[in-house]
């Protein structure tokens, strides 16, 4: 792996905007040989904040004068905002200037802004996004997480093939474990879009286990976890909600009186190695899958140690060229159905 | 509260059946004088499992000569186990013999049976499953659970009406606060049903919050949670799935060596009373509601203490008469609706 990549990084966009993805894009490129990044914003701010710095020409400043605002309506963005860093640095991946591009600006916005820009895979109706979860045992991809909120079966096969694709390209799994999410009560089992599209993935070569339950997720039974983006974004945030409600209670339980307060310092290096299994900024970089380009968004309220991730996931999909292998395996499945 | 309660236990159900319900009666009835319980399954059996007790008429036992098993198909267990212990309990509640049933069998069995012996409430179309979780500030219910895959925008209304009647009957809540699950990206915000959902409770006099997303849940900013039964049942399972998995790496980090034994050892207090916080013992007791009767869900793999946490719910409603006040409600909506 030392193909050199250019990745061009939305400067405005997140809850920190420049305080974030400056400082991150500096320290990735002291990480990273291999890397050039592109800032893309205010040109006259991003100098004055980068200063000097000893990248040369693997550090580069774009400017775009326009920034998309954490709750803007993606439809406002894409009519109004047609110089803004979020779309601008989409453009260079449309321009082939870069291989790929991360933001931390709102979720809509960016999907939106993408599919307009970049265009879908041929054969692919809808971008979903996909994220990385801890488990049990390694890691399990989940999608779709929110761009898709009623989806038919097709949808989610072709949400399934291009997990699989995406999967098998980053994580190195050569034939991921597709499975689908559902309920388990018996006969009422899923809702018809959710039957049709266990059919149409049994009947596929994809490596698929069958139905998954929420709680499946983080026991590591499938590698991918395929679902709606209505459920995909609940269960996620349910779970975000579960994490953060335990580390409160964890917290007080540690602060109580002095007693505990010891407890709490000599569990600490076991406490500490448990945030660090599941801190969700290890995690952070969800891809929009679907286009003709590489998108990683990252979370709004990332910090440097986060978007540095999203960094270095939009490098390996670059790297392992994604939209050509997902595009290269919708039309091997097209192809398989119509023998 | 000093009411005499009579709650119909299946007593064959669930993956324990009779070593978990006999203990958990037993144990039951010593806390609580005004309470009695009737044992339903095998005379003989329970006759020589529970032996001579002195709890009088306050333990009686109810033959039923046939049992569904957890796997069973709901359909094959309405037609064919008509004098199973589930059904036979549920039958006690229909004759007034018992104001309550409790059963730890399988759930879509549970609900085809209560639905097809109690029948619904007037203007309540579709039964929905309702439990309580715990959040950062006390509690939140929610419901769907998984009764219902696909709903309407006027099953969802239901469900919050019925919602908030139960918490405001058992949770002494006069009024509380209703939150419908949703996902948070701004424009595709929503499925059709979810909008329409929002549209009706808006306009009721229910004390709606508008939008949650599923981190919501575990925060307390809601007193009742509604969505349908396929995002609920996800949600819940998710949030499930990564409690338990903290927990495993939890237990791994401290049994790591004998340096981290020892800190478990003294951060022992502060775990246990966190894992008492989240124990989903506690919260065991799912109500079917929507029936013109009380049936309460005990998680299949309940212990007796999650059991017994059953009994106490089914006569919180037993007491409260929840069956009636969400008739009453469901009514004075309706008739609100069409003046």
């Amino acid at each position: 792996m030392t193909k050199a990549v250019t990745i061009s990084l939305d400067a405005m966009g997140g809850d920190g905007g420049i305080d974030v993805v400056i400082p991150a894009a500096l320290d990735y490129l002291k990480h990273d040989k291999e890397t050039s990044l592109i800032l893309v914003g205010q040109e006259a701010l991003l100098k004055e904040r980068v200063g000097s710095h000893g990248f040369g020409d693997r550090l580069k400043i774009h400017h775009a004068s326009q920034e998309v605002a954490m709750d803007e309506l993606p439809s406002k963005a894409l009519r109004g905002k047609k110089d803004s860093s979020m779309r601008v640095a989409i453009n260079l991946v449309k321009e082939g200037v870069a291989d790929a591009c991360v933001s931390a600006g709102n979720t809509g916005a960016l999907m939106a802004t993408s599919r307009f820009v970049l265009k879908m895979l041929p054969n692919v109706d809808r971008p979903a996004i996909i994220s990385a979860l801890p488990c049990i045992e390694g890691q399990t991809y989940m999608l779709d997480l929110g761009a898709n909120v009623d989806c038919t079966a097709e949808h989610l096969f072709q949400f399934a093939v291009m997990g699989s694709e995406l999967v098998s390209a980053v994580a190195d799994i050569p034939n991921p474990r597709i499975g689908l999410l559902n309920i388990g009560q018996e006969e009422i089992k899923g809702n018809e879009q959710v039957k049709s599209a266990h059919e149409l993935l049994a009947a596929s070569s994809l490596n698929y286990v069958g139905y998954v339950e929420g709680d499946d997720v983080y026991k590591g039974g499938a590698d991918v976890v395929v679902s709606d983006g209505f459920v995909g974004n609940v269960a996620l945030k349910s779970s975000e909600g579960v994490a953060k409600m335990i580390s409160h209670f964890m917290k007080e339980g540690f602060s109580k009186n002095w007693l505990t307060k010891l407890a709490g310092l000599i569990a600490m290096p076991v406490l500490r190695s448990l945030r660090r299994r599941i801190d969700p900024r290890r995690y952070n970089g969800a891809s929009l899958l679907g286009l003709r380009g590489i998108v990683i968004k990252s979370h709004g309220g990332a910090d440097e140690l986060a978007f540095a991730n999203a960094i270095s996931r939009a490098r390996k999909e670059a790297l392992t060229d994604v939209p050509s292998r997902i595009k290269a395996q919708v039309e091997a499945h097209l192809r398989r159905e119509s023998e």
